[in-house]
């Protein structure tokens, strides 16, 4: 069935049963809603931790391609990204609000995966989906909100702006694994199945790293950022707002041996300006990266130096010493491709 | 000049700098700001009182169109039908993000006229940009989403499904102004000019009901909803999401002598269904509507009574007492037209 024979209101029906049906009664988030979705606002007692807030905003044919995600998985994602940045900020996520915008030929079915896929990562995060909009458009696109508080007692949380020349840089997980499962997917190439289908997962899937955002606060870490439009592009955030810059050591960037492997120097490419791995940039005093590695069950790796001088510039080193500036920054959706 | 010669950057530094410009240091959600646009998240200090929170979306072509409505208008627009939900629920606005959706030809200066719209009502009513999106689309979109708390300082909101049978339903403004104003612009009707302006204001910049929103639950009232779809379709969602039937008398419907004059019997459709008039409609005993009366210096028209059975049906009745069903209750966004 499509959504234009469905229509708007059976639609919202659909998905509030969904939402309802995955309510947890021990999520703290759901302890507190006064009112859901079926009012015309969302009601929760607050309190006073410091609050944290982001949207993002994915469009078909911009962010994303319908050949090679599912809806499934694009609903997933949708949160995840959002996630991501809380998880950036040291934050817990607490409620999401989805406006989705949908041509009238859209299966009905399509959304429900949509829903599910969303669900299933709100389910893991405690976070409560508490409304939405429906829209139609000539595009799919997805506009998630979150809402979330500090996961520090005393509201401490992490920023961008507060890198100091000495700080080392570090990085959660792999880089360039979500642009190989990209790769995979679009050029639909022939990979063995586990490590294939990680690398996939890594693209559709990701998974925000709320836990460690959390560690980092803990363990005494002010600076972080997340690596959605790639390593180099972020980490100019990160000088950009610190007022420093940055020295990447290449060849200390964690690239998963099979994507050298199987994409030679393009692995590079990857993992330097690829985006969407969702791992955590951060910097701090090399004695605090160390408390917090020995804390974390999450592979972490120094990758370079912030530097006094050269505001806003990341530069790369290759292992001869020899330093370049690297000119493809990330993703800028204002640009013609 | 071009968003897509300006790029995604450029555009959120501009736009960061004319809500930092707008910055009102006199209002309490700008004084609880930690970070607003610029990191991951933006970051406040939280309070205990109860949250509200909405997201409305706005589509070219589906909600819009460029000919007959402003940039700046727009921006107005897309905030205030937000804030009119945080009204319907006795809410005060504290923070906004903004999500657009713009095709790469957009003018910059397009994209600042919204900003402008959007930041005089967000200065009128205290509310604070704290963050929001920038994304290619092949039509322009402008999702909305607002945080607010509840005005009464106990937490008391009002809602969609505490209606009882013996209520009376009540309506503040006018109806139908909206649907007049809309008329004008897309017809190009010659009109003279005070009330032709004041008609065209009540579609492109329409007031949301805060004050009224506030007062409703000081005097008692529980149950609201804001006219958005249309006075018959909101009516039956109160209807529906209290288990109870409405009775409104068209001769009762507040239409303003003019439009009654130049739109003859169309002004009545224009009332029960045009949408957009973002007036509160309310249910509640006839003392306690009397008591908000005198004390709102806004007009109130008591329209019909919430009646048991028929449940989230509405019944029209013409002056001799001959009762209806009326067909038509307003807007499917999925419904091919």
């Amino acid at each position: 069935m499509k959504v234009s024979e469905l229509g708007q209101f059976g639609l919202i029906d659909l998905v509030a049963k969904m939402v309802q049906e995955a309510r947890d009664d021990q999520a703290e988030s759901w302890q507190n809603l006064l009112a859901g979705i079926g009012d015309d606002c969302a009601v929760w007692r607050g309190d006073a931790a410091n609050q944290l807030a982001k949207v993002d905003c994915q469009v078909q044919g911009v962010h994303f391609n319908l050949d090679i995600i599912s809806w499934e998985d694009l609903g997933w994602k949708s949160l995840a990204i959002n996630l991501s940045d809380l998880a950036a900020m040291g934050g817990l996520p607490r409620y999401a609000m989805v406006s989705l915008g949908l041509p009238l030929d859209t299966e009905v079915e399509d959304v429900a995966s949509l829903y599910r896929g969303m669900l299933k990562l709100a389910k893991l995060s405690g976070t409560a989906i508490i409304g939405g909009n429906m829209s139609g458009s000539p595009v799919v696109f997805i506009d998630v909100s979150v809402l979330g508080r500090t996961a520090d007692p005393q509201g401490k949380f992490l920023s961008r702006s507060s890198a100091r020349p000495g700080d080392r840089i570090a990085v959660t997980g792999w880089l360039g694994t979500a642009a190989a499962g990209l790769a995979i997917l679009t050029q639909k190439l022939d990979f063995p199945a586990p490590l294939g289908d990680c690398l996939k997962r890594a693209f559709a899937q990701p998974e925000p790293r709320l836990v460690e955002g959390k560690l980092l606060v803990e363990k005494g870490v002010k600076t972080a950022i997340d690596i959605s439009d790639g390593l180099l592009a972020d980490l100019g955030h990160i000088c950009q707002a610190s007022g420093v810059g940055a020295i990447v050591e290449a060849e200390r960037l964690p690239i998963r041996p099979e994507v050298t492997a199987a994409f030679g120097a393009k692995s590079f490419v990857m993992a330097l300006s690829g985006g969407e791995d969702y791992q955590l940039l951060f910097t701090a005093r090399p004695a605090v990266i160390e408390r917090f590695r020995q804390a974390s069950s999450c592979p972490v790796s120094i990758i370079g130096e912030i530097v006094a001088g050269n505001v806003g510039q990341v530069i790369l080193m290759d292992r001869e010493g020899k330093r370049s500036r690297p000119e493809k920054t990330g993703w800028d959706h204002f640009k013609r491709k």
